[in-house]
């Protein structure tokens, strides 16, 4: 595995390679979650590249970009594992400049669930992974449905840039209880983690109460509150794969989303139904 | 010469030709400047692609955008002449998506001089030469001096989103009596001309006070200002290469821009110092 710090290094190191490249951007702090990305990435193409950056536009005034776990070396170390060929380590001076243009997210898309609680987060993100797409040019990039809002809106960038790449969800991985693996897990207590559950519990419950025909999404979004309490909950939704609210469960076309804050930190996950 | 009108057409056609692609992005109403693009995107490119796209995100609501010259055949028999390869002709509706991210200009370079009277502009130029490049993924691209803010803008954003395209900026063209040629110069009575050349002939008079040896640029300022007598001037700047305001002149970092209105039509000229 080659480790590279500047955007020319890498495009060099990719330059006509002529090769199908599996691109699996992070922000380091790898987990399962991570490493399922790697496997798949690495299963589908020839050359794997994957990114380590914390990227600090996607990131609020008041959020957890300095206290968000940070282990360069245990990083390397898991990506080498997974027969990643090329790991990208920038630092933000290397990625952006003092003057350059923004990139602001679809509105419809950017300022409801997580974009009405963190304000500003989806234009980071398309910011960073704009470069990074144009740096690492990957055949397919992939992305956890655990941010599925951030998945629609990364292949809505993707669609109306006219970029060729292929966006390839990735089915969420779970500790054994249950819980939706996240950096932010970290942040948890033992305490902490008993309270976290309540959350992919209350997503079990609403895939069980569909599985017995229950469609009406009021009566879902009851039994969800009534099991994440007494979790400080931001929101509970269940809509089309638009993330237009629905009145009536739609099979194959339903999210239902979970955002809570458990302690200081902010948790979410999600069933797609 | 091949017309295209959808992105996937135009993409299809250059995928995997693996040959050097010569880019000249233009509204229509082709003109001898489009013409000095395209000879120099033939001399030094494999393949030769030209759009003519009346780009709506880059006008303002009272600015021109539905009385600009069209003259689609005139266009096509123009771009064949030259040898294009490609033509891309496309509907808006073809590059714009109701849904997707923004571009907003450096606010540095974009909110100065055509900024400053065009609020937007740049966003609109951004937005859909971000597009054109991706479809396109030209070696070179081809763009007049006559917009210098704009071929700045466009080379900060080629840089700053790490996109591997060379900008190369190509002389004004202009007319035998001096008017920088433009599609807008269709709006011009004869008598608007006669006013129009005013423009070229302040930035000859800075030219030739700067040749004499004449390095304040108050001084040549109050000399341009008493050529361009009685136009309604927007503004005649004295800059260096980053468009900040000189007190002296700076061989090789100095532009002399000018923007006036004749009659109803906005002027631009500019001279590289």
């Amino acid at each position: 595995m080659e480790i590279f710090h500047s955007p020319k290094e890498l495009k060099d190191f990719l330059k006509d390679k002529n090769k199908t490249i599996g691109f699996v951007p992070t922000m380091g702090a790898l987990h399962d979650g991570h490493i399922s990305l790697f496997k798949k990435a690495r299963s589908e193409n020839e050359i794997v590249v994957a990114s380590v950056f914390l990227n600090p536009t996607q990131f609020g005034e008041n959020e957890d970009l300095d206290k968000y776990p940070r282990n360069d070396e245990r990083d390397i170390r898991i990506a080498r594992i997974c027969e990643v060929d090329a790991l990208f380590m920038p630092k933000p001076e290397e990625i952006y400049d003092k003057n350059e243009p923004l990139i602001k997210a679809p509105e419809k898309l950017a300022t409801i669930l997580e974009g009405k609680t963190r304000p500003g987060h989806f234009d980071g993100v398309l910011r960073v992974l704009n470069k990074l797409f144009n740096i690492v040019k990957p055949t397919k990039a992939y992305f956890g449905k655990k941010d599925t809002q951030q998945l629609a809106i990364v292949e809505n960038m993707v669609r109306t840039f006219f970029m060729d790449i292929e966006i390839v969800p990735c089915d969420i991985i779970r500790e054994s209880d249950g819980l939706a693996i996240s950096s932010r897990n970290a942040y948890l207590s033992e305490e902490d983690k008993l309270y976290a559950l309540k959350i992919s519990q209350s997503l079990a419950k609403a895939g069980a109460m569909i599985k017995k025909g229950e469609l009406s999404t009021n009566s879902i979004k009851t039994q969800m509150l009534s099991i994440l309490e007494p979790l400080e909950i931001d929101y509970v939704a269940i809509t089309n794969r638009r993330f237009e609210p629905l009145d009536k469960i739609e099979l194959d076309n339903t999210f239902i989303l979970v955002a809570a804050n458990v302690g200081q930190t902010r948790l979410i996950d999600n069933l797609w139904v």
